[in-house]
C-alpha cells in the first residue's frame, strides 16, 4: 500500500482494497465506488465529486479492462496517465485508488461472464460485440471486491449506465447506481479519455456529432416524430471527410433503447462516429414534454 | 415473517431475508447459506448440519428456479414438499428458511445472466442447454441477497459445485464454497429429490447407474486407463430396458472435466440416465494413487 498523498491510499491488490474498505466500514463509513479506465478528465472528476459530496469513503478504481475491448479495438492505444490520475484523485480527497492488475482480475482459468440482455443489442452493441459483457463482468467483480453502497457512472455512456442498472436489479446487487450528467468542453464536445488522441483538426471535425444530436433535439422539440427523416437531417451534419465514419445515429426510448413511438415524450438521441481511427460517442436526452 | 418453530423464521421476500441476515451480522454472527430446490432429503440435511456445525447463522433457501429447467424438463413435476421441508429445517435448528417467489427473483424486464465457461460444456451440459447458466444466475442472486460467508453444495452435483467454485473465483465473490460428500441410500442409490418420482421397480432398476460407476472404479483402480473400454464395460451394467436411456457415462479429470490422460491419478466417473422419464445423475471420485 503506497501513499499518494496525506489521504489517498493506492491499493494494487484485491486483498489490499478489501482490507482498507473493511476498516472504513468498521469505522461506520458508507462506501462509494467510481469505476474508471483511468485517463481521468472533468467527467470522471464530476463523478468523484458527487461520491465525495455524499460523505462516503470513496474508492476510485482505475483498470483498463481487457474484456471490454474487441480484438480490433484500441486496448493498447487507450490513453494511460497514471501519475496525473493519482494527483487528481488525491486533490479530490479520494480515500483509495484501486489499480488492480489483469492477472488478478482475471485469474488463471477464468471463464465466467456476466451477460447482459437485449439492452446490450442496441446502439453500440452491434459495433462492439462482447463489449457490454466485458463491462458487466468487470463491474460485477469490482462490486464484489469493494461492496460499495453506491457506484457512480456518467451519462456520456448512457447505454452502459442503463445496462449496469439492469444488472444490479436483475442480480439483486445491494448497490445504488448513481448516474451523473454528461460533461462537455466549452465548445460542446463530450469529454472522453479518447479525445486526447484527436489532433486539432480532427477535434474540430468531431464536433459534427454534437451538432447532429442538437439538430435532432430541435426537430423533436419542434414536434417531428419521423425518426427516419430526423436521422437523415442528422447525417447532413456529419463531416463529409472520407475518414469520418458513422457507426450509428439513433433515436430511441431512454429506458428500453427501442425505437420511439409517435406518442413518446422522451427520447435518447445517440450516435457513434469514428474519426481518424478514434471512436467517439455522444448522446442527448430530449424531453418533448 | 411467519414463525415455523421457536427458532426458524420464514422469509418470503428479499427484504425480509436481508433484514434478518443484517440483524444476525450486527449480532456478530457469520452467515451460511444452503441453496436448495426444496424436497429436502438426507443429502440436503447433511449440508444443513455442516452449516450449523460451523456455528454460522444458517439460511436455507428453497426455490425451484425456473431458469435452470429447459423447456422440455420437469419444472412442473419437480417434487415440492414445503411443510415437510420447514419441519426438517426447524428440527435442524435452521435460523431462516428463505422461500422467494419467482416474480421477485426474476423482476419484470429481467435479462442479465451469469454465464459459466467451458466447465458447463462437459457432462450434463450438452443434455441440459442453459441449465448451468440458470444455476449460476440464481446462485449469484442468492449470494447478493444473503451475502453469506460460506455456502454449502453437495458432491452429488459435482459439476455444479465445480462451476459454482469457478464463478466465485472468477467474479471475486467473498464467499467460501463448502462441498460436502454425496449421500446414498443403504442400497447405494444416490439421494435425489427426484427419487420420489420413481416407482419401486424403477427405483431398483435405477441402481444400475451406481453399479456402472463402481465397475469403472474397479477397473481404474486395477490399472486400466483405456477409458473407451471402461465405458463399454459400464454400459453393460446399464439396464437393457427400453425406457432406460443413457445421457452419458464419462471418465474425466475432476478439476477440468476434460478426458483423463494415461498418467491421471484421480478421475471423476460420472453418468446420467433417464428411467421412466426421471433423469438421475451420479458420480464417484476415484483415487488411483
Amino acid at each position: 500500500m503506497a501513499v499518494a498523498s496525506e489521504k489517498t491510499e493506492i491499493a494494487r491488490s484485491i486483498a489490499d482494497a478489501r482490507k482498507r474498505v473493511a476498516a472504513a466500514r468498521r469505522a461506520g463509513r458508507d462506501v462509494a465506488l467510481v469505476p474508471t479506465l483511468g485517463a481521468l478528465h472533468a467527467g470522471h472528476m464530476s463523478l468523484i465529486d458527487a461520491a465525495k459530496k455524499s460523505g462516503a469513503y470513496t474508492v476510485v478504481s482505475i483498470f483498463v479492462n481487457p474484456t471490454q475491448f474487441g480484438p480490433n479495438e484500441d486496448l493498447a492505444a487507450y490513453p494511460r496517465t497514471p501519475q496525473r490520475d493519482l494527483s487528481a484523485c488525491a486533490e479530490a480527497g479520494v480515500e483509495i485508488v484501486f489499480t488492480p492488475v489483469a492477472a488478478e482480475m482475471y485469474p488463471p482459468g477464468d471463464q465466467t461472464r456476466v451477460q447482459p440482455g437485449p439492452l446490450a443489442d442496441a446502439l453500440c452493441g452491434p459495433f462492439r460485440p462482447g463489449h457490454f459483457r466485458g463491462v458487466c463482468t468487470v463491474v460485477a467483480k469490482l462490486f464484489q471486491i469493494v461492496q460499495p453502497d453506491a457506484a457512480y457512472f456518467g451519462r456520456k455512456d448512457a447505454q452502459q449506465a442503463l445496462i449496469i442498472e439492469r444488472m444490479v436489479t436483475d442480480l439483486c446487487m445491494p448497490v445504488k447506481i448513481v448516474t451523473c450528467p454528461l460533461i462537455r468542453d466549452a465548445d460542446g464536445l463530450a469529454l472522453s479519455s479518447r479525445n486526447v488522441r484527436l489532433g486539432a483538426e480532427d477535434r474540430a471535425e468531431a464536433l459534427c456529432l454534437y451538432r447532429a444530436l442538437k439538430r435532432a433535439e430541435t426537430l423533436l422539440k419542434g414536434g417531428s416524430r419521423s425518426t427516419g427523416s430526423i436521422i437523415a437531417e442528422m447525417r447532413r451534419e456529419i463531416s463529409p471527410r472520407a475518414d469520418v465514419k458513422v457507426d450509428y445515429l439513433s433515436i430511441v426510448d431512454p429506458q428500453t433503447l427501442e425505437p420511439i413511438g409517435g406518442s413518446a415524450r422522451r427520447a435518447l438521441v445517440a450516435g457513434a462516429i469514428r474519426i481518424g481511427g478514434v471512436r467517439l460517442i455522444d448522446n442527448l436526452l430530449v424531453d418533448m414534454g
